[in-house]
C-alpha cells in the first residue's frame, strides 16, 4: 500500500490537532488538512471547570490556534467547515462551507476521523432555556463565564455526578454559590470503589455541596424571562438560578456510520491496534472511537484527553506510512476535589466482577508520608486482582496528597501485566518527605497477595 | 532440606526486624532471636536529619522496641549482645553479652545476618573530637542533637556531599547555623545526572549554604577543648564548631568474613536471588550486603533502608522455609533540598557508559501541572536507553513537586525491561491540577525515542 500523500483529518480539540501534527511530522511530502466546524481548533477541554472557577484565564485556553498549528506543524487548518459525508468508493469528503454555504469535494489517500463526542441530551423541554450550559466546548464555556460574570446566579443546579460534574460543583462553590449536585444513579463517580465515592462525598458535604443521589431530572420548567427556574425530579424541587447538564457525551459518528464504517454498541468508531478503521486507508481517534480495555480487552468508550491525543498520534503516525500500534485504555482518570485528589486506573473490583473475572480486593490506608513528618497525611490505596494468578486488574487512591501521581505506577504495571507477587518487590525511590518507608502501592500489594494467598488480612 | 525451627537474626534497625518479622510469619513455630549490640533495634535512621531540622520527635524516631517487638511480631530479642564469631560448621554463633561479658553459644538451623554499615572514617586525627559527629546510629543523633541545643554551634562544616549532607546542611541551616559543605570529589551527589546536581547546588546557594568541591580534608586540628577548631583542606582552613562527617559507609562484615562467607569487591556479602549467603543456611540482607542491579546484573554497593526492608523480608521469609525471590536493585533515591525535590531510578547515562552500553540520553524540562494552572512549576525528566533496542536504563527527575512520586512510575518500568515505545504509550491518570496532558515522563520517553531512532531532538 503506497503511502498517503493527501492526509485529511476530521475534527479539532485533541485528537484532531494531534493526528493531523504527528502525520505532517512523520511524512514532511504528505499534504495534510484539518477541517473544523467552530473556529477554535485546540484548547484545553480539561481546563473549563478552573477557567470558570477564575484559575485559568480565557487566553490560556487555546492551546493552537490554526495560524501556529499550521506554521509549528505543518498542517493546513480549515475553520468553519462542516463535513456532510465521506465516500469511501470514491476517497472523497464532502464540505459545506459554513460562511457561505459552498458544498465542495475533497479528494483524500488516508482520512482521519476525530468528530468527537457531544453532550448526552437530558431530551427535556427548557434544555435550551437560556440559562442551562452544557460542559464541552470552547464557545459553551466562554458563554457560562459571561452569565457567571453578568448575572450572578446564587442556586446551581448541576445535573450529573461525574467527574465534570464534581469538577464544577468545585468551581461553582468557589465563586460562592449554593450548588445541588443531582445524580440518576445511586452513588456520584460510579466507576470509582465505594471508600473512595465515600472520601469525595465527605469532602463535598464539608464545602457545603449539597448531593442528592438518585435524582432523576425529570422536567425543567421556563419562566417568562426563558429561564429555567427549577430543577424537578420525582421527589423534589430544586430552585435554580444556573443550570449545569453534565451528564457525559456520546460518540458523534453519524458521518462515519452513514459511510458505512464499522461502529460498536455504544455508538463509537470501531478500530483496530492501528487506529484504522472497517475501511482501508480511513483511521478515527479520540471520544468518536471505542477502545480495546487494556486488563479486559473488550470494547470500552472511554472519552479522555489522554486517550484522544495518545490514540491521535497514533493514527496521524499510521496514516502518514509510519507502524505505531495502540495498545488500549486503562481509563485511567484523576480528580482534584478541592483539598483531595483521587485517581483510578484499570478496573474496580466491581468491574472485574462484571467482566467475569475471579477477583480478590483489598483496600488499605496508609499515610503519604513517613507518619511522624510533617505534612503526613492518610492516603488510601484499594487493589483489585485476579485471585488464580494474582495478576492486577486495577486500583484507586485518594487522599491529600500523593494519590494521582502513585497511580502512574500502577498504570504501567498493568500494561505490563504484572502480579503482586512481581509489584510487590519494586524499588521505589523513598526518602522521609515523600513516602512512608514502604510505600503505600506496596503495603497495598503485599495485603491483597496475603489475601490472595492465605486468604487472611495482614 | 527441613525447614529450620530455630531461626536466628544478627543486627536490628532495619533489615534484621524485618527479616526476623517475616520469618516469624512465615513459619509460626519457629523460634526466632534477634541479637543487637545497642539497646535500640528499630529507629527511623532515615528520619535523623528532619529529627535534627527538629521536624520530628526524639521519641518518634523508635518504630519498635524490644518489647514491641517481641509482642507485636513474635520475635524473641536479646539487646546489648556481641555476636563475635560464627562455626559453619557446628552451626552456632559465639555471643558476648556486654553488660557482664559472659560468652555463650548459640544453636541456629538459619542464621540472617543483617550486621549492617559503618560510617566510613576520616582516617585523621581529630576524627573522635567531641564537636565530630557522624550521622549514623540512633544513640549519635540524640548525642548531635544534644550538642545542637546546648552548644549552639554557629560554623558547620559538613564533610561529605552526597545525599546525608546535603540532608544535613538544609537541617542546620534551618537552625540558623552557617554551614559549609566539602565534598572531594568535582561534584556533590555524584550519582546523579549532572543538570540534576546543578539544581540542587543552585537551591543551596540560594539558601546560603555554601558548597565547595574538589576539598579533602587533611587535617582536624584540635583546641585545648578537645574540639576541633577548623577543618583544614590543601586549598582553605574552614572554621568549625560542629563537623559533620557524611562520607558514607562501608559494610560491616567482619563477622562473615572470618566464618569463610563470601565477600564482593566492595566488602559487602554475596548472596544470591533467596538472599543466602555461599553458605547453606546462613542468609543476609541490609547494608552488609552487596546486590545484583537490576539493569545491569552487576553488584552493587547500595545501602539504602528501602533494600534492607525488601531484601530482610525476603531472607527471613526464606530463613523460615518460604520461598520468595529478590530482583535486585534500581538504587532508587529520593532528596528533598529545601523547596526542591530530585529522584532517581536505575542508571546515568555516565553509569550506563561506565558499565559497558551503548547508550542514548535526553533531558527535557516540562511543567508539574498544566502550565495555566496556578502552582505549575518547572519539572526536568533526564532520561537513558539502550541505543539498539530502546531500552530503558535509568531517569532522574528534578523540580519544586511531583519528581519523586513520578519515579515511581519509571521503576517500575525498569524492573519490567521496557522500551521507550512501550512506556510512551502508557495511559497515565490526568486533570490539569496534576500534570501537563502528556505528562512529563511521556515527553521525555517521546523525545529520547525521537533522538535515538531519527538522531534528532524534536
Amino acid at each position: 500500500m503506497a503511502v498517503g500523500k493527501r492526509i485529511l483529518v476530521v475534527g479539532g480539540v485533541a485528537a484532531g490537532p494531534s493526528a493531523a501534527s504527528k502525520a505532517a511530522r512523520t511524512n514532511p511530502d504528505a499534504h495534510v488538512t484539518l477541517f473544523e466546524l467552530t473556529d477554535t481548533i485546540s484548547y484545553g477541554i480539561c481546563e473549563i471547570p478552573f477557567f470558570l472557577a477564575g484559575e485559568v484565564r480565557q487566553e490560556d485556553l487555546v492551546v493552537h490556534t490554526p495560524a501556529s498549528l499550521g506554521k509549528e506543524k505543518g498542517v493546513e487548518v480549515r475553520t468553519l467547515q462542516l463535513v456532510e459525508s465521506i465516500s469511501t468508493a470514491r476517497r472523497t469528503i464532502v464540505v459545506r462551507e459554513v460562511a457561505t454555504g459552498r458544498v465542495y469535494e475533497e479528494r483524500f489517500d488516508r482520512l482521519v476521523l476525530a468528530t468527537g463526542a457531544r453532550p448526552r441530551p437530558l431530551n427535556l423541554a427548557g434544555e435550551q432555556a437560556r440559562n442551562v450550559f452544557p460542559v464541552r466546548s470552547y464557545d459553551g464555556a466562554c458563554a457560562l463565564r459571561r452569565y457567571l460574570e453578568t448575572e450572578h446566579p446564587r442556586n446551581v443546579v448541576i445535573v450529573g455526578g461525574g467527574y465534570i460534574g464534581i469538577e464544577m460543583a468545585e468551581a461553582l462553590r468557589s465563586r460562592e454559590c449554593e450548588v445541588t449536585v443531582l445524580e440518576r444513579r445511586n452513588e456520584i463517580l460510579h466507576d470509582l470503589d465505594a471508600p473512595a465515592r465515600a472520601f469525595v462525598a465527605d469532602i463535598l458535604a464539608r464545602r457545603g455541596v449539597r448531593l442528592v443521589a438518585g435524582a432523576q431530572v425529570v422536567a425543567l420548567p421556563v419562566d417568562a424571562s426563558q429561564r429555567v427556574s427549577h430543577v424537578l425530579t420525582p421527589d423534589g424541587s430544586y430552585p435554580a438560578d444556573l443550570v449545569i447538564v453534565a451528564t457525559g457525551v456520546i460518540p458523534a459518528t453519524e458521518l462515519a456510520g452513514t459511510a458505512g464504517i464499522r461502529l460498536g454498541t455504544r455508538g463509537g468508531i470501531l478500530v483496530d491496534q492501528r487506529m484504522q478503521t472497517s475501511v482501508d486507508g480511513i483511521f478515527a481517534a479520540g471520544d468518536c472511537c471505542e477502545y480495546r480495555d487494556i486488563v479486559t480487552r473488550k470494547w470500552v468508550y472511554a472519552p479522555l484527553a489522554t486517550n484522544a491525543n495518545r490514540a491521535g498520534w497514533v493514527a496521524g503516525q499510521n496514516a502518514a506510512g509510519g507502524r505505531a500500534a495502540f495498545p488500549g485504555v486503562l481509563r485511567s482518570t484523576a480528580l482534584r476535589v478541592f483539598d483531595g485528589e483521587v485517581a483510578r486506573t484499570g478496573l474496580t473490583a466491581e468491574e472485574a466482577r462484571d467482566a467475569g473475572l475471579h477477583v480478590v480486593a483489598e483496600t488499605i490506608t496508609s499515610r503519604s508520608r513517613v507518619p511522624v513528618m510533617p505534612g503526613s497525611a492518610p492516603l488510601s490505596v484499594s487493589l483489585t486482582a485476579e485471585h488464580e494468578t494474582g495478576r492486577i486488574l486495577g486500583g484507586t487512591l485518594w487522599g491529600t496528597e500523593g494519590a494521582v501521581l502513585r497511580s502512574h505506577a500502577l498504570a504501567v504495571a498493568l500494561h505490563q501485566g504484572m502480579t503482586l507477587e512481581q509489584f510487590q518487590k519494586t524499588d521505589f525511590a523513598y526518602a522521609p518527605p515523600f513516602s512512608p518507608l514502604w510505600d503505600p502501592l506496596l503495603i497495598a500489594a503485599n495485603a491483597l497477595e496475603k489475601l490472595r494467598t492465605h486468604g487472611t488480612r495482614p
